[in-house]
């Protein structure tokens, strides 16, 4: 695995920083799940069965996980041994909370200077809001994102997924990834630091930039493209089509295949200006003919004519879509004690060296009497760390205390 | 810089693989943008100023810019010679077409057994989509995406960003990274492959867990929470707040700054099940309250209260916001010719090796020369292969033929 050779310390909970760390692991590296008592809040989130929650299941899958009490001195010293060893420590508190804990820039420069530091916050550790508290509703609103996404004349919306997570947690694994790449010729690791809202805000590409140039804000278009037309999604028999004719070429291929080419040669719809201007009365003519077959007959027929087009699937239909299937984005994952998990598969194909599940999400401190073996304590000291709620308890079979 | 190291030669056009290969750059990765005789079609696209796209500008800061005409054996020789110095190769074609150009993975190997060799693409190169035509929109309808999106009793609404094509670029920067991790210990470099498609599958989380654990689509919910109340948008007298009271504290918080926290001894408002189930009601009182004050002041009574809470921003509020510019989110760099351009910053913050811009967007083929002579190349041979229009004219200045 190409991060086989990679340790990751990973005080981060909920979402953006798992999913970092889901990243790493899928990738092969070593990641090491330190927990409070409690355990991770996500354990306790989303959808699941009898209790286990497959959100969890999926977002933590090739962890190992034990339970430190950072509370306590022989906790800390314990995470101290586990990052004299490792390559990364991710987190997500709040700017200045890891510093506060004892472990300063120097103190970690002190235990590990290889070590690579990735935070995740909401804000950013400089700047006004740096102590805000921050979730993906509020990045969303605030990063600019939502006044992006909605129809004309209706409200600003949210994206339906924790976008500003994710993106976190996938820049999160692109600067620590570049980090351990820099360590090899500069000998030293360093601090890399992401926030839900400024990975939201570098996704605005033609939107900035038209903003930059030109001083207006855009307006939000819906399903429309703001500068072409026809484009969007026409009313099927059976539901909706979306279609995507982005140049002059594939709009001809796209009118010739309803039967409406002439359009072409009349001066509302002549060219992409005028179809433009008159986009509702062109929308109709079009959902005139489209209504009249399925979503299956129009995709065959517009994938024929070389439009780019496809269905609107929810997500029954895209988890059975034999395409996802064959790029193995479903996966059935075997969770000792709570059956088989289905989830999303790894979205990156590497060639020599595929993603693989190399174990499954693992109960609240399962593997806690491993990772302190590995660290070469014995097991006198285990039981003391055990006895005075350092180290939480496995939390499953008989090491439970 | 991490990755000053790393030498890319990048065939990809438009976004999706130019975000990638800007990303390395702006970790200090060498890019060299090898274009057509007619060059990146995005060099055409979106706003700009005096015809120079801000777009394209923003897309393609920090790499350089050689012609080549990869239809010529001259043209592809000096390919040859390109990566057979190089650490990736980042192209964007549909499946296949590298292969026919006569970069199959044999050949490839053979000229560079350590390059890695990442592709974006729509759906995969493996699956009965191989050959289809991809577009954002189309990756986001047939992904489940748009599924998500919008309003109740509204159709399901693409993103306004061309997110597929960002979330691409960004998992074929993790890809390549983590190859190029792994070739440190395997030695030898790989195929990197992610698709517009994946890309957004791979961010479902808690959509596809609960599709998965419960057998039913999600119901899309536009600004509300799908399980807590209150929580969304609320009109205030002129403008919008987005409010995301996550736990009960945090509800009774929120309550108690409007003065209804009474509300909580009533049986409709008890409890998140009672208030989910009278939503409606529960938003009526709490806007007869916030649109008595302005924005800015519930956004100082809120952040007082501890209540997660933002302004819904637009481009002109974000750009404008003491926090965006703090964190170095809003850019302007010189371009000789085309004046200051303004485009967002680099999200990840590495603290000893920060992102840079070392230079503009290039014009096209303006580096050709420069790239010819540090592979070797003398004058005479320089001169053959742009008489023969193997490799195109600087696109600027004296040397142009």
């Amino acid at each position: 695995m190409p991060l086989s050779d990679i340790t990751v310390i990973d005080l981060s909970r909920m979402l953006a920083g798992p999913f970092c760390s889901a990243l790493l692991g899928d990738m092969g590296a070593h990641v090491i799940k330190v927990e409070p008592p409690a355990g991770d809040p996500l354990r306790m989130q989303g959808a699941g069965r009898e209790g286990f929650s497959w959100y969890y299941a999926q977002i933590n899958r090739n962890k190992r996980s034990i339970v430190l009490d950072l509370y306590q001195e022989q906790g800390k010293a314990v995470l101290v041994d586990l990052l004299a060893d490792a390559d990364v420590l991710l987190e997500n508190y709040r700017p200045g909370v890891l510093a506060k804990m004892g472990f300063t820039k120097e103190r970690l420069d002190e235990i590990n200077p290889r070590l690579v530091v990735t935070s995740i916050n909401g804000f950013g550790s400089t700047g006004p809001y740096v102590d805000r508290p921050a979730f993906d509703f509020i990045a969303q609103a605030m990063s600019g994102f939502m006044s992006l996404q909605g129809e004309p004349g209706r409200p600003p919306l949210r994206s339906g997924l924790p976008l500003s997570d994710m993106l976190a947690g996938m820049y999160a694994c692109i600067g620590t990834l570049a980090a351990l790449s820099g360590r090899h010729h500069l000998g030293h690791g360093q601090a890399v630091e992401t926030s839900l809202t400024n990975g939201l805000v570098s996704l605005f590409s033609y939107a900035s930039a038209g903003y930059f140039a030109q001083g207006a804000p855009p307006a939000k278009t819906g399903n429309d493209h703001p500068i072409v037309a026809p484009y969007g999604l026409f009313k099927a028999s059976d539901g909706e089509i979306a279609v995507a004719p982005s140049t002059e070429t594939m709009v001809r291929k796209f009118l010739a295949a309803l039967g409406l080419e002439a359009l072409l040669d009349q001066p509302d719809y002549a060219d992409n200006a005028a179809r433009m201007a008159n986009r509702a009365a062109l929308n109709a003519l079009v959902e005139a003919i489209t209504t009249d077959r399925s979503v299956d007959e129009w995709i065959a027929i517009l994938n024929q004519a070389g439009v780019p087009c496809g269905k609107v699937m929810d997500m029954a239909g895209v988890f059975a879509d034999p395409q996802i299937l064959a790029q193995e984005m479903v996966i059935d994952v075997d969770h000792p004690g709570h059956g088989s998990v289905r989830m999303t598969g790894f979205p990156v194909k590497l060639s020599d060296t595929p993603a693989q599940i190399h174990r499954p999400a693992p109960d609240l401190g399962a593997d806690g009497t491993h990772i302190l073996r590995e660290l070469g304590y014995d097991d006198d000291k285990i039981a003391t760390l055990r006895r005075d709620g350092a180290v939480g308890n496995d939390g499953s079979g008989d090491d439970a205390t």
